[in-house]
């Protein structure tokens, strides 16, 4: 197997370990990276499995604590270059977001990331209100689809309508950041804690 | 089935629904909280997935983002009282604690929160590492079982020296808040957002 001198590259900046370890690591390893990291550390070259994390794109980390501390948002957002990631105008989008969040409490940010067994509960729970409303057999799956819409639009992020100005939705509005700042933006991942929730 | 009043309160004041309803969807549950709610669900009687979540305690959920805004911490703080949740001790304590998990990257609150997969992995590898440093046999369960505490001290959130005060824990530091304030004390969780992590 050919391991590339890229691979060995990355291998090191993520573990500081010496050249000719990393390249032996990664052969071992059949060029698997994770599993090159667990072999350096096997032979106590490599260390703490917390700094295995790195950096892959820029952006910031924004947090919205509702008044009162009862409800907080931490949001995730990446940019291409630092400097669109220290203007204002991506500044104020964060906290948007967060906020946005804050008030709707979505459950994921796209339609993918949506739990398989959360939706599957909820399509069940339309077909039988569906059915229990007498709707003729032949148009249930037409009706179930369109509540699974709506349900989509109430619950994944980008689908929801922003709080700030109902005529968009949030994926419109990242389209529209997109388009002024020049660069790809995108929400990647959120927190949101609710007391006692 | 006996259904408590008790239980018809919850069920009322978690999806709206009356009195009636709710005892008849949780006798046909079988006194099941969460399958009494989608039963009434499924009647078309309670409303949105997202309203379930209830208070159970008092508390503070705290934010800390590091300068530069590429490190983030998110914590939710339990206490007893709301009296309690807006003294100044209490909010030193709750922002103590977020800066500390931004400073010291925990992986949980508590031991028994410790990923398994996680865990065992890392336990595989203190075997290896303990046999290629060539320690006779029957002293080898004592060491790793050494590392692995030592393992935890770095990884669980109470069981970590606190940064402001390596001479306790962050679980020393939580009892000492307890004494001080005299009202039962949790760090309930939190995220740690790094960028492109």
């Amino acid at each position: 197997m050919e391991i590339s001198a890229s691979i060995v590259k990355e291998l090191r900046e993520r573990t500081g370990a010496g050249m000719m370890d990393c390249k032996k690591a990664l052969t071992e390893a059949n060029g698997d990276m994770d599993r090159a990291i667990t072999v350096l550390r096997e032979k106590g070259i490599a260390k703490a499995a917390s700094k295995e994390g790195r950096k892959t794109a820029e952006g910031v980390v924004a947090s919205y604590v509702h008044a009162g501390d009862k409800l907080g948002v931490m949001v995730e957002i990446n940019c291409e270059t630092d400097f669109v990631a220290r203007t204002d105008q991506f500044r104020t989008f964060c906290r948007d977001v967060a906020m946005h969040i804050a008030a709707t409490n979505p459950q994921c940010v796209s339609r993918d990331q949506m739990n398989p067994e959360f939706l599957e509960k909820e399509k069940n729970i339309f077909k039988q209100q569906a059915a229990k409303e007498g709707k003729p057999k032949n148009v249930l799956d037409k009706i179930v689809e369109g509540r699974i819409e709506k349900f989509y639009a109430e619950t994944v992020l980008l689908e929801q309508p922003f709080v700030k100005d109902n005529d968009k939705t949030v994926e419109e509005l990242v389209k529209e950041m997109i388009a002024t700042l020049g660069e790809n933006i995108q929400i990647k991942r959120f927190a949101r804690f609710r007391l006692g929730e």
